[in-house]
This record gives structure tokens, sequence and C-alpha cells, in this order.
């Protein structure tokens, strides 16, 4: 998991092997087992995430009913809306997998010891900025159908490595209407329009 | 307008009488007449911008129609998906008024004179993908009502300052919809409900 982190930073900066030390003895690696409640509504955000292996779930509780509104997985940062207002939390993340993850807090002391990761930290947040634009205005301009085919050909490895009923809510529709709409597609009757 | 720059910008960190100097030297500002595009669908962006006053409005040309994505307005950055890619856009970017604005461009001469500047930039992409995560989240979870009213409430100046038809599509509704939503919600039939 260490060469998963060396080899991510130094895809975007080179590092000399002593920096490469202080980043092994900063220790940034935490573990956490599937179905583990990283942050609950209600509550305030003490850390952010940088996924190394594993799949965490973002997702509100509406009316009772669970809305899934990411997975996020490897290579991806987790900032919590919640861990920069300081506010309470309005959804939830959970370990949909096995987890390991660099936590936030400790990226923050290593930052401090290597002041050149924010160069990294800058192009990996411009980098999530223009991925959240596209996927919001994909979900805004698609249909359910179409996004659908956008997340079989963007993110082709989440179909089946999550359940079915959180992808359904996660593309805004029903488990019912995803259902027939896998069953349409595979029998070749689909039309790829928007 | 340099004085906006430079309030906007100590509200983040601090400058010296010098550090001042270095940036009224650099002529970050540009003004743009109102329906400027200043990107087209399938053209490449060469700049980023920092609304100073004005407003900028983000929009698809789906089947001949227009999609509005996003309302940008004062102290606002834009930075265009393929400024990043370095893509054809899939979007346009026009201005909505007569605007005036910070380049990126001439912010990247700045940040090499002003390194310390990268600090800044770093919140500055920390706010925004929060502001957009909340964003993203609120419009899978609101019906196009309750996003209304949210609007209302969290960006008020925007209802009377951008054309009705535009705030339609950025609602995800037809004008016809959002004109009987206003009427229904005039007259105190509304419900506050999701």
């Amino acid at each position: 998991m260490f060469e998963n982190i060396i080899k991510f930073i130094t895809n975007y900066i080179p590092l000399t092997d002593e920096e490469i030390d202080i980043i092994r003895e900063t220790n940034l690696i935490e573990s956490y087992k599937k179905n583990t409640i990283l942050l609950s509504e209600g509550e305030v955000a003490k850390e952010c995430y940088f996924i190394l292996q594993g799949c965490i779930r973002s997702y509100y509780v509406i009316d009772g009913e669970e809305r899934t509104t990411e997975f996020y997985t490897e290579s991806q940062p987790i900032t919590p809306v919640s861990y920069v207002t300081k506010q309470p939390s309005e959804y939830y993340l959970s370990c949909l997998e096995d987890c390991v993850v660099s936590l936030g807090t400790r990226n923050q002391i290593l930052l401090e010891k290597l002041p050149k990761l924010e160069t990294l930290l800058l192009k990996l947040n411009g980098e999530m900025l223009v991925q959240n634009q596209v996927s919001f205005d994909n979900f805004k301009n698609f249909s359910p159908e179409k996004r659908y085919l956008d997340l079989i050909e963007t993110r082709p490895e989440l179909i089946n490595r999550v359940p079915q009923y959180h992808l359904a809510t996660y593309l805004g529709i029903t488990p019912v209407s995803l259902s027939r709409m896998r069953k349409r597609l595979s029998s070749g009757k689909s039309a790829r329009k928007a």
C-alpha cells in the first residue's frame, strides 16, 4: 500500500529518496472493515480520506430512504463538506468493502514536512473540480439510460462492484426501473440516445 | 476593481505593500461586453476566469436547445473543463451582463512572482469543491420546487438578475413549469417539501 502512495505522488511530482523516507515515517495509512461508518449525519467530520483500496459510499437518508450520491474508489480523495464548513454533516460515509485509506489529518502533518506536496494537492483539487463538474453536467443533461451507459463507459468496474439498489439511487431512478433498463439494454433494444 | 482583488485575497492571506504592488503591475483585469462568448463548444479553452463584476453563464446546446448548467457571479472562479483536459469544450461560456474579470493566465504569471498565492488557490479550490458537491447533492435530492426555494434562499439576487428561461433549464424544468411554480408559490399554496 505504501508503494501505491509513492507511485501516485510521483505521477505528479518527482520525489527524492529522503522525501520517500519522510513519507514512510509519517504513517499515513489506516484500514477499515466493510460496513464501517466513517461519518454520520449530524456529526462534524474530523477526517479527509484518500482511497488506496476499497470503495466508500456517500449517501443521504431522506424520508427513511438511503440515496447514494457517490461511490469513491481507488485513487479518489474524499473531502466531506462538513470537514470544510465545520457544520454537522448532512450525509453519511460508509465502507462498501474493506478499505485501506490515507488519512487527511496525517497528510496535513506530511504537508508541513514536505511543502512541495502543496503543488500536488493543487493539481489534484483542480482535477477533482473538473471531474465533479463533468459528473454534475452529465447528470443534468442525460436521461437515466444515458447516465447508466455513461457509467458503463467511464467506470465499468462499478457496475459489478456495488449493489444494484445503491446504483439505482445513484442514477436517480428506482431499483425496479434500473432492472428493467438493464433487461432492455441486454436484449439489444437499446437506443443510444440522450 | 483592483481594490476588489486585493480585498478578496487579504480575506485569505495577508499581503505586504510590496506584494500589492506586484499584483498591481501584473494587470490581471479584462472587461467583456454583454453577450460576449468566452468559450464555444468544440473550442479548446485557453483561459480561466475570476469574476470581479457581472454574470457568466455556462450552457450546453442539446438538440438545438440551450441548457444552462451554471451562473457564475462576483468572486466566483471559472475553470473550464476543457482548460484542464485540453480537449474541445462540450459547452459554452457567455457573458449575461457586461463583465470585469481577472484572467487565469495572468494569475499564473502572478503565481510565479508570488508563490505564497498557492495557499490561497488551495483554499479557494477546496471551497469550490465543497460548494459544487452541495449543489450536486441538492440537485439530486431536491424536487424542482425545493431547488427553486433553495436558490431563493442561497442566491436570491440571481432570481431577478437572469432571464427566466435560463433559470428554468438551470433548475431542470421547462419555462412553463417555472412560471406555474412561481405563481403557485406567490399565491401562498406552496408546501415546503422536498
